[in-house]
């Protein structure tokens, strides 16, 4: 079964040589099969016409937070009245989560992933971290692997209240990491002030490595610190928020194939600085852009948001936020198959109810996903 | 013909007596009948369970220029890429709109129109402006008042390019006025450098307050100017934008009946300040928020939108911003009918996939909206 997309308004490939057509089609089974000028387009079992429309590809949120129970409504408020932001809120998920059922946990992760996907997402990440012991820990990991399309171990989110910092790390890199590495891909630590230091996040790191887990990494989200550079030392795939960062930093990423995830919407809901996107481009780091969807500190699953944000106040343009939340979301996950439309790419495209990319920006807030398709098969 | 909502988590009335009340209920006809406990809720010929949704009056949206023709896409890249914004970019949109045919005008404001009420918004204003001769804004507030609640006269929009200034202003306040007049309820001026200055506006304000008009302003929108003490001087409904004030200009609107109408998505999408709402709030001002949705400086129809960014970015509590969404942007527009749901209201109800109006910022672009009833009507 084939389908055929005509009347293209703007066709958006990420692909290096196909670049951003106008007059386009592009014919798909469950990959990208042909993209071209409409005139040439090939016959296909089905066709639908756009009508003028902006087809993309699918988002790629490669940072999220969904396999969790309860929301934490009161701590935002709070917040919003003037309270600070520590990372100390995550233990009021914890609790939450431990005492749900697996049930619970799915449909949770399913209402998200719905979300997601009814706005444009087609390739989504997620973390554990809401367990913080064994089998919590691997009960988060089995589900998000059943849900989502890539799997990061969190156990090293928060030390547990009352637990000792270096018995944690021991039960993370030990037992914990032995039970859970089987379920997933990729280890994550949250290296910053109130959570885990250099060295803890080192022996976090290189345990996971030596398990055979690409690694990520949390870092600089509340003040400059070690996570960045750690992140680059250790070769990891992405480190994630940047929102404050020396110029050392910056230089750092730069240099190294780690990209810089950035969080605006985390950033914003925590009444933080935005994150130094400019100066990043500038200096030549791959940027991508994330949700962060997690009850705490950013409960959002829309990329469209993240888009707005970063063109009209991080001063990318439209160009290199579609780019980051795309193609560099894929890089961040270290995968080809996703973040593009070249031929022989996964067949996740969002089509918008507007001409181009550009009303992303252009049109803040209005909820603009008219279709997706997700390896082919019509979404919405 | 009755219907009963039950099931509500969250019911925000702004009523003085009634408040916000939980596990409420809801009566309503083509106005609001009864509201109270669940518990005591009387009969009706339908019933509605929103099970645990959060329930507000509809957005009144006080502000918005929908009479016009053409996009301005690639006036907002340039911009994006740093081009500064100044009044002039106006000009394509009049020629634009006077090349269009009444049904193409109406169209695109029933496009806009439907797109807002999809999004909770129930009581609209929209202005003329891009006719700037007598026939088109005859023409455009033929349209608007055919379209939507309240339609104001913004002749004064812009000198037309290669017009005498104070020969423009005699038109507007002489043959212009006196045909545009029997379609409207209101009249604003665009004070601002680059458009009127304070004398050329109050020959405009007095002009048509002479003709029973009420009077609005843009004001203060790209750097501090005489448009706030002129509105107040005036009795003006209410003085747009805000962006820039001065300490005497919050303290005259806090000793003033005038509301500051903030347009937080318009200052985004300029990539100017945010209004100082939280000064204005403690200074004692009545603050407004609305969409300002136009095609060059603010294309949006998200009253969410602007509530989020007033939240997270302005600093006003999620109650302020409702408020300013609703009952204040009623005030601005001098009616007791909207913006609450009070017995006796207009039966505008928006109901959110949420059980509170916290999640509007608390989920920041994610698309709430889940229900709207205007007057009765199921929109949604
Ligand atoms: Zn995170
Ligand atoms: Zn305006």
């Amino acid at each position: 079964m084939s389908t055929l997309i005509t009347g293209i308004g703007e066709l958006t490939t990420n692909d290096p040589e196909l670049g951003r057509l106008t007059d386009a089609a592009l014919v798909f089974t469950d990959r990208v099969e042909w993209v071209g000028s409409a005139a040439s387009a090939p016959a296909a079992d089905e066709r639908v016409d756009v009508e003028g429309r902006a087809v993309l590809p699918g988002w790629v949120d490669s940072h999220t937070h969904l396999v969790f129970a309860g929301d934490r409504t009161t701590e935002f408020e709070a917040r919003m009245a003037g309270t600070s932001y520590t990372a100390g809120g995550i233990a009021v998920t914890v609790d939450a989560t431990r005492a749900a059922s697996d049930r619970d946990l799915v449909d949770n992760v399913r209402r998200l992933v719905r979300e997601a996907v009814a706005q444009g997402t087609t390739t989504i990440e997620t973390k554990t971290g809401y367990g913080l012991n064994v089998a919590d820990e691997v009960r988060s990991a089995r589900i998000a692997a059943q849900e989502v399309d890539e799997v990061t171990f969190l156990g090293a989110h928060l030390i547990p209240p009352g637990a000792d910092a270096d018995d944690y790390v021991s039960l993370v890199i030990g037992e914990m990491l032995d039970a859970v590495a089987p379920h997933v891909r990729w280890a994550d630590v949250f290296c910053e002030q109130g959570a885990f230091d250099a060295d803890q996040s080192r022996a976090v790191l290189e345990a996971a490595a030596a398990k055979g887990l690409g690694l990520r990494v949390h870092g600089n989200q509340l003040g400059e610190g070690p996570g960045v550079r750690l992140a680059v030392e250790l070769g990891a795939a992405s480190v994630d928020h940047c929102t404050y960062l020396s110029a050392a930093d910056i230089d750092a990423l730069a240099n190294s194939s780690t990209v810089a995830t950035l969080l605006p919407a985390c950033d914003l809901s925590t009444r933080q600085s935005l994150p130094p996107a400019r100066q990043l481009l500038d200096a030549g780091a791959t940027v991508a852009l994330a949700s962060n969807c997690n009850p705490g500190s950013s409960y959002t699953t829309s990329m469209a948001y993240c888009i707005t944000t970063a063109v009209l106040q991080m001063h990318m343009t439209i160009e290199e936020a579609v780019t980051a939340a795309t193609l560099n979301g894929a890089k961040a996950l270290q995968t080809d198959k996703v973040g593009h439309l070249s031929p022989g790419a996964r067949a996740d495209l969002h089509i918008l109810d507007a001409p181009s990319a550009t009303h992303l920006a252009y049109r803040p807030g209005v909820p603009l996903t008219y279709a997706v398709w997700r390896a082919g098969v019509r979404q919405r």
